[in-house]
């Protein structure tokens, strides 16, 4: 791990039993609310993805959209979010995913990525990869080509990145137990 | 209206009776997808307060994150989110507001501003102006500073900018009629 990795991981604040007992949450707004911390996440992202031609940044609702739309801005690229059922107005596609308990849809629009674009996903957090897998599925129906998935932070042991072996996954920052 | 104000108005997509009957959604997707579209709000956001030594931009959940992110970045600000009651991990501040019916509670962490920072409210809509409102009193009761209100659309016909009478209000899209 390089020194501005450290740094970075040494502004997420840990708060434990949320959202329920027993689980530590890895709390980001520390870190965005940091100019030079936010920055350098941008930094680390745009580096690694500025050769790919990205036209899109797809992303994940809510925290998604914070760290995606910087990097949609330094890309020059696109910005599409993908949001929770009955949330989007226009004509969807629909994706069922797991939940631990029961199951969640999420939506993104028909015209939001064209046949042939290349799209760079975008969440916060990497854990079970549930949510990333189904809005892989929504890129993929809609024609898009999956140049990268990108996660600010990844829980290791919950092993998401097994169950996204066809993708090239990038997280900054990764947590080896709970 | 200048040249660039036309073509931003002219990429957001109006969605009839959306989230019901009668509604005219104005649909930000489509700007947020053109990547020149996207970075000419942000350009218009960042040349009104480039001056005025912004420290935070604060953002109400969950479209106010995308453009206030992009603004924070070029701004090098750091980037605050208000969100729903319970989504927030660490110590909040709470506030109450209406709604049509009924009433809905946002929250900020309370060490999201600090005491004298220069803070920059960004929502992608101002309609009645009730959720701004209720996100300017948590800022304020954290002692910062609002510098000023932006937003990428504004509905001229719900008269939400008077009941902001206290702030500069600023939108790049106005609209005034449904």
């Amino acid at each position: 791990m390089n020194t501005e990795r450290r740094t970075l991981a040494s502004v997420i604040r840990t708060v434990p039993d949320f959202p329920k007992k027993g689980i530590m949450f890895r709390d980001i707004t520390t870190l965005l609310k940091d100019p030079e911390a936010f920055r350098e996440a941008v930094d680390i992202f745009c580096s690694r993805y500025a050769d790919q031609r990205i036209d899109k940044i797809v992303c994940v609702e809510s925290r998604g959209f914070i760290l995606g739309a910087a990097i949609a801005l330094r890309l020059n690229a696109g910005f599409v979010p993908i949001r929770k059922k009955g949330k989007l107005p226009a004509a969807t596609l629909r994706q069922e995913y797991a939940l631990e308990y029961g199951t969640d849809v999420i939506e993104i629009h028909q015209d939001a990525v064209s046949p042939g674009e290349r799209v760079l996903m975008h969440d916060d957090l990497l854990a079970t990869g549930g949510t990333i897998s189904a809005a892989c599925k929504l890129v993929e129906n809609l024609g898009g080509t999956i140049a990268g998935l990108s996660f600010l932070i990844e829980l290791n042991f919950l092993k998401g990145r097994a169950k996204l072996g066809a993708y090239d996954v990038f997280s900054i920052i990764q947590y080896d137990a709970e």
